[in-house]
């Protein structure tokens, strides 16, 4: 039985789906696909949480879980192309490209991007000059060729580089890094922290990237296509980045240990009673980073 | 001898280029490819007149500028992939997919977009709020499911489709109407058109767009791809939208020349004595479709 946030989350999914009443008919199937098959709402979540404890308002702090959702979701639909990770399955069933086409899957992916573009613009309209201008950098870097876009060349390029540790962890801090980043900065832009937060809450979005990627190296290892609802053992096969296929799985995780260890002491330094302005955050990193840990144990038993 | 304009842009397009110094040598390339190869800088020049008569500072002018030239450029790199229409060639070089691989030509044409959104944003940063809620919903509407990515979508599905002239219309108007109304719009929000104005701006980007559309139609049907620096005679192969193969050369060009006249009519209209505040305009439909007109008549010959 889902939560109420995760109701709530799946159906402002679809409301702001840019799908058309007499739209053409493939690309409105794939961004139902696209809106409806929620997956774990991880970023959607934290998004939402971060944005409520800031004082905005509760539409606003939907828009902007919305578009943070609308990011991932349009780059795990073009990173599954065949001519990027060649995935057959997502969150259990064919990938869009496979059931729509691969056209139809980068048009629905850039109508999501557009869609998001626009959530954020209007939830900043009443803002602040300088919160705006924030935001607009916020995003620019987050997803551009600092962010996103250049993390997703690197893993790409990554089978005929020297494929060292210290390129997979660049990559993993580009791609898995990038998101989080968005979905604590953007919110709390609002609540104009200090440098030393700001660079407090980076270094936990990058932790938190760092361990995701770590897992999910994990799962494509170690586990199998009908337990994660989607296609294991790409990376190998296409030389892409992997942790566990550089170091070994026993060296794996105990970076992982050692991550978490990092999250947990730059969270205590932000939240020195486990409370205070950054509280939220302590909480998502309690609950999401635990099922994370408990998933990855059911994997590799 | 590229006029001062032409040089002034195609050095802007490369200074907001999303390079990085230590990026991924693909991305980088492709990038470089995608902004130093301009083609006629009809959309980013329409937008730069558009701007600097509606008082924008001129450095905001150019950003607007580059940011639809951005939009533009995404959409031709991305058109031009095996599974949209295949092309080999574009502006007199293999396209960027076939130079950079696939999966770099979209990665590219995802950062050109974020930094092009980057740009339209910065730059309306300081507007009212009222103006950058309009901004905000252009976009959304020229680039969105009713426009680019729509006519992108039904363009696609054409060969299965009834296959009229109607539709064919339709497409035309979603596909080269939403850049051309990008192009106008989007700076001319600044001068606060009346009701009546903004009919009548929209109407000109839709004869603008389906003009454009027609000639490129006649020119796949009639030029050679060594004449046009692209790959022609691809709208039979694919069963894409051509009026020429719809209704003969004769009608298309009987259609072409109605266009002209309503675009004329409109203008007059619009711009009662030549000049105004809308003068730029008249400039531009004087200089461009006239280049055009004189284009089209040597592909014929």
């Amino acid at each position: 039985m889902p939560d109420p946030t995760s109701l709530q989350l799946a159906e402002a999914l679809q409301a702001h789906s840019p799908t058309l009443p007499g739209g053409e008919p493939a690309l409105s199937a794939a961004l139902v696909q696209l809106t409806g098959q929620t997956g774990k709402l991880l970023r959607a979540r934290l998004t939402l949480s971060t944005a409520r404890s800031f004082g905005w308002e509760e539409s606003a702090a939907v828009n902007l879980a919305v578009a943070v959702e609308y990011f991932h979701v349009a780059s795990l639909a073009l990173d599954d192309l065949p001519c990027m990770d060649d995935a057959l399955e997502r969150r259990g069933q064919p990938c869009v490209h496979r059931q729509h086409g691969e056209a139809t899957a980068i048009l629905a992916a850039l109508a999501l991007i557009n869609r998001a573009y626009f959530l954020v613009n209007t939830t900043f309209a009443a803002q602040p000059l300088s919160l705006r201008q924030a935001a607009a950098a916020c995003v620019d870097r987050c997803l551009g060729s600092v962010g996103l876009v250049g993390g997703q060349a690197r893993d790409l390029a990554f089978a005929s580089s020297a494929r060292s540790a210290r390129e997979i962890g660049r990559i993993a801090l580009a791609k898995s890094g990038a998101l989080f980043g968005l979905a604590v900065m953007l919110p709390a832009l609002a609540a104009d922290p200090l440098p030393q937060e700001s660079r407090q809450l980076r270094a936990l979005c990058l932790y938190w990237g760092l361990s995701f990627q770590l897992v999910d190296d994990l799962r494509d290892v170690l586990s199998n296509s009908a337990v994660e609802g989607k296609t294991t053992g790409r990376d190998r096969v296409l030389g892409r980045p992997n942790l566990v296929l550089a170091l070994g799985v026993a060296a794996a995780r105990a970076r992982l240990a050692r991550l978490d260890g990092l999250a947990h002491r730059t969270m205590a330094r932000l939240t020195p009673t486990g409370e205070g302005r950054w509280g939220c955050l302590a909480s998502f990193q309690g609950e999401a980073l635990a099922a994370l840990s408990a998933n990855l144990a059911r994997t590799a038993a």
